[in-house]
């Protein structure tokens, strides 16, 4: 391995429009994604690029909490700075100053996401490799000194982390066969909250042609009905085989909540994603045990592995969605994903990376922690910005080879500020 | 009334140097306090103050976000504004671009509280009275207009909080006694992390002398044996009968935490303060059960009123500390009130204004809504920037008669970036 220095930090606000209800649910109004994005210089030319999504208002702050967090990278040797990451990125998350701002929340949380990926990615280029097989050729050890386990420690040990890791070596060959066939992918895009219902039924029957198992409908309407009418209008074209799941973004109260999926359970989604407000553990957990067997899917707004911890041990959480552009990136990601292993929970991302960088960490979750190989989100609305496109055949996301996290954008289409 | 209209917004990035270890804890080395202020601008000379503290570095991105989330509060009558204040504040709380950096915490959270304590100086100042008056002459409904119940129904309704109002309405006259004797202080500033014991008993004794009847000491060393000898060091001074308040600063993993409330449970102290990580309801829910008759305090950061909500049902907290400069703003100090005497436990607030705009709250909690007058947190180390410092004579907030909050800083002392 030949010796890179970070010689360099800057930061770009990237900015996309997104057209005609593209992105909307019932909270966000979706005119506008953006990535604060961290770009680690070197001095052998190569660089490293970390992304975190916003919706556009606000990613320049992100921009800034990035320059003041990552300045003492600079000079840093890429190997030698990933040989102990879980005490470089605790050392960031707890800046004293910053840590007021949070802690591990918000504007900064993001910001360490994109500065975590970005050393991620400098070091899979350094080495050459995708980042699934730079995580896939690390021993246990190696991984677990990536991570941090501070105030984990009553529910996920680094001893446990590195038995689970252990434990699943020697079967790691049966589940490999994964990196030929693709890791599936569910379509997101079907139901945008502001699509009318004409193209909704368009949408589902081309992601249905298209190869697609599992199709999401945004809900939460003022009008409970309207998302009813949706959903059902969803099953009719899916068939009562199909996997549909309902996403209400937080929209509903706990008694909205209850009444909805009450009117929705007819339908048999495969889960309701956000009922209602994300730091809510008892609001979930009410919810959880009255609406059996619906299953609540959450996690996009969790900003941490505390709360994510306390969503588990409450029971108020079925499927875990952390998202390295939420949590601090790769390494929280990884940690979040073995507690969810630890409790025997899937792990289904958001991809606030559009799937670019999830493609890669769920093929190491599956092969290196035997998490079953679910579905991953796919949402292609920033496809055309991406260097290397995540590309899905056949509703299955085809595993990627260059090196690095496959969040590169193109220069020339990203609209900075 | 007269009609004053909001022409412009202004901030600025306020910073103090404190000097020689004040400020300092278990986890922030306390080199710096920091106000993110925002100034309302009128059509009649006069100016609306509102601030919110932070640790320095990092303030200019909750000025930046106070930009962005105040600008429609342009051209509008303050007197209409805050006729319908809980609608609003709800509104920009969810400002859709906003929502995805947090959802209500963070920067953006932060911003908010800057901005709506600005709305209430502003209005009392219009009014011509100090925001006790102003709260006390509103009514029931009033108050009640002025707040966000959203994802709180299921433990707070509208109702319940106008019927707190109306249900202590006839004895207010028994309460209003606060008014002339003032509020009492407790003394923080007695043992900073980083003093030397000789200094902790010097001032434990000069604060004695001056007639605080309560003081704190901060612990959370990495060497537990330094927390327990100053403790002891603080009870032998103050003796047995003296109230001592212990503050961890979120130090403590779980399991630290239950070994050093064991080892300081001897000495007595009045309560334990944030004893691990902030967003750890079920580690605090554990502890409490654990440590009994030992209480806890928590709540300087839980950023809204979803989290408290959930410590209150786990049981894991014992004392509220909310603050109006992390909550957003006056108004939501008010519900978490609110929310505090439904379920029988004391407010106690964390004074991330130096007391200032907490003062007036207080008198408002006790004689509005039969809170006990326990004490507050006294922290002088900034009182030469303000027009108009908090008055503590012998251990007791003296009854502020300025209009307003007394948040208005003296533009020549401070070192705005």
């Amino acid at each position: 391995m030949q010796n890179i220095t970070i010689t360099g930090i800057q930061t770009k606000d990237a900015r996309f429009p997104l057209e005609d209800g593209a992105g909307s649910d019932a909270v966000h109004s979706g005119a506008e994604y953006a990535f604060a994005v961290t770009q680690l210089q070197t001095d052998k030319g190569i660089q490293g690029t970390g992304i975190c999504l916003t919706l556009g208002t606000g990613n320049q702050l992100v921009c800034e909490a990035i320059e003041y967090l990552s300045a003492h990278l600079r000079d840093l040797d890429i190997e030698e700075l990933m040989s102990n990451f879980g005490v470089v990125s605790r050392s960031m998350a707890d800046e004293p100053g910053m840590r007021w701002l949070g802690p591990h929340k918000g504007v900064v949380h993001l910001a360490l996401a994109s500065i975590v990926n970005a050393c991620f990615d400098l070091w899979a280029k350094a080495r050459q490799v995708p980042l699934w097989r730079l995580l896939l050729d690390l021993t246990p050890e190696q991984l677990v000194d990536l991570l941090d386990f501070h105030y984990l420690e009553d529910h996920l040990t680094r001893e446990e982390a590195l038995a689970i890791f252990r434990d699943h070596l020697a079967t790691r060959a049966r589940r490999e066969g994964v990196l030929r066939t693709g890791y599936p992918g569910y379509d997101t895009s079907v139901g945008w909250f502001q699509y009318e219902d004409e193209r909704i039924r368009e949408n589902a029957k081309k992601a249905l042609d298209s190869g697609f198992q599992a199709i999401k409908l945004k809900v939460g309407s003022k009008d409970g009905e309207r998302d009813v009418r949706r959903a059902n209008l969803l099953r009719e074209i899916v068939g009562s085989q199909g996997t549909i799941m309902l996403d209400a973004n937080q929209q509903w109260t706990l008694a909205e909540a209850r009444k909805m999926c009450a009117a929705l359970a007819p339908m048999n989604p495969y889960w309701v994603e956000e009922p209602t407000h994300p730091d809510d553990i008892q609001a979930h957990r009410e919810l959880a045990r009255e609406i059996v067997p619906m299953r609540i899917a959450l996690g996009e707004h969790v900003p941490n592995l505390v709360l994510f911890k306390n969503f588990i041990e409450a029971k108020a959480v079925h499927f875990m969605q952390p998202d390295c552009t939420r949590l601090a990136g790769v390494s929280e990601f990884i940690t979040a994903s073995l507690l969810a292993r630890k409790y025997g929970l899937p792990v289904v991302p958001h991809v606030g990376d559009m799937g670019q960088i999830h493609q890669h960490l769920v093929l190491f979750n599956h092969i290196a922690m035997g998490h079953e190989a679910l579905f991953l989100e796919h949402i292609p609305h920033l496809r055309k910005h991406f260097c290397h496109p995540a590309t899905v055949s056949n509703g299955v996301y085809q595993t990627p080879q260059e090196p690095g996290l496959s969040s590169d954008l193109r220069e020339a289409t990203a609209g900075g500020r």
